[in-house]
């Protein structure tokens, strides 16, 4: 691989702080934001990876300089990096960063819509495939997402999936998904619509009122048995705030 | 055992609904609560299985019984039960009921302050000792946590520690905690001094402005480095309602 190509487009690096979704939810972790995306979510909370509008904030990094900031940032604090997009399954070179993490014994987490595969994915400790619904209004390529699958499944990786759920149709994807691989630990998510608002005691009652709604239906679903329900924990402490 | 030994004091049976707390946070599952404790917290959320109040509603059950119940109220939307109380650690006559569990493919969990053992330990699939901190007017001790402890490990069994959060005391101990026993995957739970209150949307403020002093605290530290921190998400939702 060239120098060039070994960069990391870096949009973002913050923490410590508490991880707001899914299967890692609460855990204290470090945030590397990467940039560049594939999908062009109609609800993407981190558009700017992709839309031009942060594109003055993109740093091309190399592994050691994010671990340098890192340790710059956190200190002695933590032992644990979530790493996300954007889509972060673009970069190769995210292999040699997943790599420096192993060898401080630090854990990593990282985030995809299950749209491409890297070998260094066998390497992160807490994977999460999060293909996209139909409100996104992207499609999903099920050879790709069942190829990835079987690969983290052939050397029995520790991954699970997670979907965001808006609306019924969402919720009929998610159970599809589900269907597809039972034995996947699965996490449904209530979507955030309300994106625009900055003052998070108004959202509360917003994603109250979402998770609710989703976790109704899915009480009395009997294809959404072994599954987790969970709001964006984050959004309810600290609403649409962006680098925390 | 005799017969009489071998029935379980149930106290509510609900579901399925989404467990809340800890490592299980946001699964979908029906809930067993027990009646009965050896502990007398000062903050105990569920004070009506131990404190007399709700002494009318406790019914003497097989493992049979309740299977049946949880079938007649879950049906088929369902494949995860927790067990609750009170301290379920109390009744080794519960073993039986986690057999009939497993015998259906169901998957259990159950949390008890780490004060008693039972052998039925080692077949729960989510086991959470929760030592109980300073705020709670309970001493730990300290030897029979540890056996505990050691005896899930020479099993290899899958447990976690979570410790409940009022004060800076509470804190201390909960480092204290970690620390003994480092390879214990830890939660620390911001704790609900507000029992009182029967409005959800009064008691929202509250419980996230306890979260985010938490989170503050447990960022800055260097030994509480490895750990989860979440709040109790139902109380988020539905405040201090019971039976959901």
């Amino acid at each position: 691989m060239s120098d060039n190509a070994k960069r990391i487009p870096v949009m973002e690096l913050f923490g410590p702080t508490v991880q707001g979704e899914g299967m890692v939810i609460g855990r204290k972790t470090m945030f590397v934001r990467t940039a560049g995306c594939d999908y062009r979510c109609s609800w993407c909370d981190s558009a700017f990876t992709w839309d031009g509008s942060g594109k003055d904030d993109i740093r091309m990094l190399t592994a050691e300089e994010i671990m340098k900031e890192l340790l710059a940032l956190g200190g002695e604090t933590f032992d644990h990096v979530t790493i996300s997009g954007g889509n972060p399954a673009l970069l190769p070179g995210l292999g040699e960063l997943i790599e420096a993490l192993q060898e401080r014994g630090i854990r990593s987490a990282l985030e995809t819509q299950g749209s491409r595969w890297q070998d260094w994915f066998w390497d992160i400790d807490d994977l999460t495939l999060s293909p996209k619904p139909p409100s996104s209004g992207m499609a999903t390529d099920w050879e790709v997402l069942d190829d990835i699958v079987g690969k983290l499944q052939s050397k029995s990786s520790s991954f699970c999936m997670k979907t965001v759920v808006f609306d019924e149709l969402d919720l009929e994807y998610a159970a599809f998904v589900h269907l597809r691989y039972p034995s996947v630990p699965f996490y449904v998510q209530a979507g955030n619509a309300n994106l625009q608002e900055t003052e998070p005691a108004r959202m509360l009652p917003y994603l109250v009122e979402r998770y609710e709604w989703l976790i109704e239906k899915v009480m009395h679903s009997t294809e959404l048995r072994s599954v987790h329900v969970l709001p964006q924990l984050h959004t309810w402490v600290w609403g649409n705030k962006k680098g925390v």
